[in-house]
This record gives C-alpha cells, structure tokens and sequence, in this order.
C-alpha cells in the first residue's frame, strides 16, 4: 500500500542511474510511482518515460498538481498521454468551469485517471485549502474522479472523506516519513495508499529503508484494526 | 507591454522550428515570452534553454503554476535556475508556511524573482480563488513578491490590487485574445504587462497578428487615459 514519489534533487547527476536503481530495488514492493516536477524538469517527458519501462506494472502517477485554466492543462494532457502515464493529479483549488470541467473530460478521452487534491501535507494548506475541503469533495462527483489526495498529517479529513464519499474513491496520503506521520496512520484513518518518498530515495539502501517502513505500516495497520 | 505565451500544441512535430519562428518574428515587439508546462512536458529543459538563447534580452518567465509543498517547488528552482529563468509564477491559494515561505527564499537565493497568482482568467476562479484576493494580496508583502497576476477578464481585480500596493509590484494580466478580454483594457485599469498566446503562436503570421493586437493596444490605452 505504498506509492513511492520519485523527486530528485538537482544534485544527482546520472538520472537514469538513480532511477534505475530505486525501481529496481522497490517495484516488487510498491504499488506505484509518483513522478511530480522535479522529474520533469531534470530529465524531461524521457524520463517519465524510463520509470514506465522499468515498472511496466506498477501504477504510475504523473504528480504535477495541476492548476492551469483547462484548455493549457488539457494540453499538457495531449504530451503527457505519449508516455503511458496511468494517472494525473489535479488541484480542486482551481474550480470547475473552464478548468476541471475540461480537465475531466480529457482525461476520459486519453484513458487517464484524475486525482483531486483535496487537502495538502504542508502547514499551509490550513491558511486557504483547508477551508474548502467539504467542497472539493463535492467536485469528485462533477469531475468523476477516480482518487483524491489527502495528508496523512491530518487524518481527520481522510476520516471526513471516507465517511462522505464512501468506497467509490482511492484516497491517495503524502505526508509519512519526512513530513512527519507515522507509516499505517493514513491507512487506518480509510487511505487507500500512503505515498512516501525522500525517506526512502536519499537512503542509501532504499530497499531496506522501504521494507522497514512496510513492516511499521503493517503493525500499525493491525493496532488500528484491534482497536 | 505585451508578455508572449509560448505554449504548443501536441500536434507541432519540429518544436526548435516553431519556438524559432515565433521568437524570431516577436522578439522585438514583446517583453517577454512565459514558458508554461506544456513547453516544458514536449521539449523539457532544453525548449527552456532555446527560448533564453533565441532571446536573451526579453524577459523570460516560468509559468510552472506552482502548487505543491516548499520543499518540492524549491527541488524544482534548484533545476529551473540552470536555465537562466528570470521568473516563476505560483499559486497564492498553497499558503505561506512551509510553501511560499519557502519558495520565497530559495527564489531570493536564485536570484529568480517571484509572481504570484492572485485571480486566474477562467471561469472557475470565481469558485475558490477569487473569495481570497484580499488575502492573497498580503501575501505578497510576506513573500516579497516581485509581481502577481490577475486577468483581464476581471478589471476590477487589477484596479483593486493596484490601489493596495501602489506601484511597488507588477501586474501581469492574461485573458486577452482566446479569452475575450481586449487588448489594453487591463492596463487601462492597472496592468503592467497583459499575456497574449494563441491568437499569436497559432496565427500563420504571429508578427502581423501581433502588430494588430499591439495597435488595438496602443488605441484602448490612448483611448482610456482621455476618459
């Protein structure tokens, strides 16, 4: 139940290498790829496609939390469908009309899943986000969304989505590891998928790294269920 | 006072030829060119570094909409800033803490400068967005935003901002053209600059297409400080 999100830093200097060798030690483990755009930027539509070659079975989520007017979003949508990308991920923030409305339905004709974000991991999301989340929530239906994101840093709202929507949804969580909650929280709150990432990719050993937090997301899975 | 939005489509199969042709035939007539993720998603970094090269006097802005947490958006400066970007646009609605406040610095540290959007073009801002435009006004002094934007489809936005913070920060406007709004109507009411995109790069002839518009321009602002 892990999607792990591939962000390097713009101090790594053979891309192909680091991505190699982090797919190779993890997608036996993991359920997907989250590639945002720190990728994108370091190596370009190439290297979105490097990860959908070496993980041909692993869900891949292109994360570029788009926030465009609908028309330059479903552009970016038109490029990115050439790489096999399963999934993308959109903010809520930007509205309806002229926006996700346009948005959605490009995303049913490329046979690519939407990811709503509905609250966010950092502090911030509290100042404005936060303050919509009952609407953004309303937006799945409109936009026939097939996730949403929410942080495993404020489970109350995975609680709120999953009572409000149901099993409908795949409930997608950033915030374990370095951000600061415990593997297995945002699953035992309704999360579908806890995405991790730079704890895992600046180790040294990221497989071992990966399956220790498997194992504490496992045990705190089975506490949440006992209780 | 035209900024040009160099955003092509997936249908453009020699994209080092469109970008030439386009620069070639407006570099003269524009302040800058705002390079956006579709750009970005068809050429990668490379498309960014043929625009600075091809026109290393006009202002070159990154229109990455940035939306995510600090620490990502500032993995994504650290790569940016090897292309000689002059600006980047974010998104106001992410918050300050452990987002802009972070953007902010690594943007200082770049010597890259910061826009922040305060209303979007479409529709759909006025669902979440536009509720915030006070808010998000403020933000710029926390940040130390060089510039914001707000579309000239809402005049009364960019009125609203240029009577809060006075001369002290630019305002960028799109919305002209595709979108409906006239040309020279948002800096009649208080823009520096006003975006145009696809009425220019999807002309067979941007240059004469842009004269017109740049006219209409000169006639709407003359017209507008008589009245």
């Amino acid at each position: 139940m892990i999607i792990l999100a591939l962000d390097p830093g713009a101090y790594i200097e053979d891309l192909d290498e680091w991505l190699s060798k982090i797919i190779d030690e993890t997608k036996d483990l993991v359920v997907g790829y989250k590639v945002g755009l720190p990728l994108l930027i370091a190596g370009g539509l190439e290297a979105y496609r490097t990860v959908r070659e070496k993980a041909p079975n692993n869900l891949l989520i292109a994360d570029l939390k788009f926030a465009d007017v609908g028309d330059i979003m479903s552009m970016s949508i038109d490029h990115l469908s050439k790489t096999g990308v399963d999934a993308v991920i959109a903010h809520s923030f930007i509205g309806y009309k002229d926006a996700l409305d346009k948005l959605s339905m490009k995303c049913f004709e490329r046979n690519i899943k939407l990811i709503l974000v509905i609250s966010m991991s950092h502090r911030g999301s509290e100042e404005y986000i936060d303050r919509h989340v009952n609407e953004f929530i309303e937006l799945t239906d409109k936009t026939g969304a097939w996730g949403v994101v929410a942080p495993a840093t404020r489970p109350e709202i995975i609680k709120n989505i999953r009572e409000r929507i149901g099993d409908r949804i795949k409930i997608f969580s950033p915030g374990i590891g370095f951000q600061g909650a415990e593997p297995g929280t945002a699953i035992c709150h309704g999360a579908d998928y806890e995405i991790i990432g730079r704890a895992v990719t600046t180790s040294s050993n990221p497989r071992e790294r990966l399956l220790e937090i498997l194992e504490v997301q496992r045990e705190v899975i089975e506490r949440c269920k006992r209780s």
